[in-house]
């Protein structure tokens, strides 16, 4: 009998049974539009109130505002697009990193087409961004800086707080107020407390999905006095940067869910070390299996390797024939297959970066759940290195 | 004791019991990113390719497809630009009824910024877009007509499909495939069967939560052949119209509830028609009450009227403290409020435009409610009438 383990968790999480049920009265009961102004407006207003306050707090905000957005995707779009619009006239040069995700690339080619400067900085072979080199990229131009905190497909923790400092002290040596800094953080809110007064973080997208709450919302963090240009026009919710009815009970669940995360860090961070611990071990012990970053650098629940002459796709769809699901690079890309522009940056081939495959932990995985995988990787390498497959 | 009775259902609906059950699955178990090339986004794949197959079949349409947005508003905008930055090469001109939601007319006004000549249609004393109008206003160069279903303040239905007919006869003249015709359905999705194939509509937008399931859902029909450009960026979602991992239990809701809607109409309608019949035979026997549309033109659910020297923001407040939710005039308008430009447009006065108040029944409204409420409503009046708050 096959076993199901997911092992997919960057890409979704399943909801938290506690979220669902935090969801109900905001679906059944208190479901009034918050921008009504009678009763059941005012009510739903207030959980729409409380639980941005309840985000901001555990995002270590003091002030600022949070912008509901339907995810991560729309919350990058919202950064870039809307400081772009508002700034321009201060400069229209960016700078951002050669591994963000898709969302954030995208978005600034379309910036480049509109007449926009876009540095990318590249990763090196630990996959951090380069310091040195966003530094110099830096002109008196430059209206955002754009760094995700963990990198998607390696899980690489980014130097968030040295570009932080870095940009602070620009900013305070000009005289400005740019270049600010916007930080995706969709793969660590949930993972790790975020501090975005102390790391001098200006805007910050989040992706309730990514955290055992519902798909479809997501947020983007704008620090007091900054202002956006909206993507989507209508009624002139969320600040006039965001119309749309707000997705109140999404909302509700995003906040409860962030609540649990924080309450179960510390034990959570264990449960998933010891994990990634086991499984680095035995994947580096296999012929063939390189490791692609350290875990000295790295999100406890990413395990990032490439298998030497197997393509990551080959592997992966085996491992979903026996029951087992993980991801070559993003999710996003999943369906139109390319190379991973995360390993280009950071240095690797092409033929290396389409052997890369990623597994990413969650809460309800077990150590037997790991034996099971780990052996199945065993088997399915040993049966490809004596196969056609081979590339 | 106050007796609370939600009147605003145009605002938005709470969840159906039933769609939140058909939707738990998909939080809790079915939980993969459809974009995932694995078992569990296999599954997840499947689910979405079902429920658009669902609500395409629902909405009458043989082919084409549904891009899921995260509400009417993206719907909209998604269709005004996306069709503006695609064809604009064959014209940039537009054509589109004064009295459309804020989402249009915003993202027409956003449109104008960028060299597009916007044509506004009147309404007439019926609330109904004039035809003849907007058959004038057509050149050549006229790339997309956007006229809504129903009205949102009003409840008017449109003449949709006589503007079809219309547009139809002009490409076959033109030899062209535009002018598209782009409708917003917001207000009528789950009220009215839709047909887009009958009634020669291209592009067709919906928000989930005006008919009984979630906020942050909605959606564009697209009809085949026809190409957008995307609003958001990223990886390539929804035939790379729509960037960001799709709300996969939205969806599940919203096809599950247009199925029941569907299956419940006849019943429905009659319901809303009797409760309708009930108000208006009430409120026009009142002194100084006026219904300003006819209930031949429009839904059933809707019930607007204005009250002679009473600002229907008072008359409203005054429900709210009783228990009762009505509306001014749309709730996305309601907190920064100007008078309506439905009423301005079909050639009401600022004062009777202020004036204006808006009920909306739902499936759990009773007689009693109905009774309940208008018996407030007298009070209120008769109330007002010897005191202040008199405009």
């Amino acid at each position: 009998m096959p076993r199901y383990v997911y092992l997919d968790h960057a890409a979704t999480t399943p909801l938290d049974p506690q979220v669902w049920q935090a969801m109900k009265p905001y679906c059944l009961d208190v479901f009034g539009n918050p921008n009504s102004l009678h009763l059941f407006g005012d009510e739903a207003d207030e959980a729409v109130q409380q639980a941005k306050g309840d985000i901001l707090h555990l995002l270590g905000a003091k002030q600022g505002k949070i912008v509901l957005t339907s995810g991560g995707t729309e919350a990058n779009n919202l950064a870039l697009m809307g400081i772009a619009q508002t700034y321009k006239h201060q400069g229209r040069h960016m700078v951002i990193s050669a591994i963000e995700h898709d969302s954030v690339l995208s978005t600034c080619a379309s910036l480049a087409k509109q007449g926009f400067t876009i540095h990318y900085v590249p990763a090196d072979r630990t996959g951090r961004v380069r310091l040195d080199e966003l530094e110099q990229a830096l002109t008196e131009e430059t209206i955002l800086v754009s760094v995700m905190h963990a990198n998607n497909e390696t899980g690489v923790i980014q130097p968030i707080e040295d570009i932080g400092r870095l940009l602070q002290a620009k900013r305070l040596k000009q005289g400005t107020k740019t270049p600010f800094f916007h930080c995706d953080a969709v793969q660590t809110v949930g993972k790790i407390p975020i501090q975005v007064d102390e790391w001098n973080i200006d805007l910050l997208s989040f992706s309730a999905h990514k955290f055992y709450s519902p798909k479809g919302v997501g947020g983007l963090y704008v620090q007091k006095g900054i202002r956006l240009s909206p993507l989507l026009h209508g009624g002139g919710q969320e600040y006039g940067w965001r119309s749309g009815t707000q997705n109140v009970p999404g909302l509700i669940g995003a906040a409860c869910a962030l609540k649990q995360c924080q309450a179960h860090h510390d034990q959570d961070w264990q449960h998933y070390t010891a994990l990634n611990h086991m499984m680095r071990e035995t994947l580096e012990s296999l012929p063939g299996i390189h490791l692609t970053v350290s875990a000295a650098y790295a999100l406890p629940t990413h395990i990032h390797f490439r298998c030497e002459r197997i393509e990551g796709q080959a592997l992966m769809q085996e491992l979903s024939k026996r029951g087992v699901a993980v991801s070559t690079s993003s999710a996003c890309h999943a369906r139109h297959w390319a190379p991973s522009h995360v390993m280009l940056a950071m240095g690797f081939s092409d033929e290396q970066a389409k052997q890369a495959v990623r597994i990413s932990l969650g809460r309800n995985i077990t150590k037997e759940d790991i034996h099971y995988v780990l052996n199945q990787i065993e088997d399915i390498v040993r049966t490809f290195r004596n196969s056609y497959v081979l590339s």
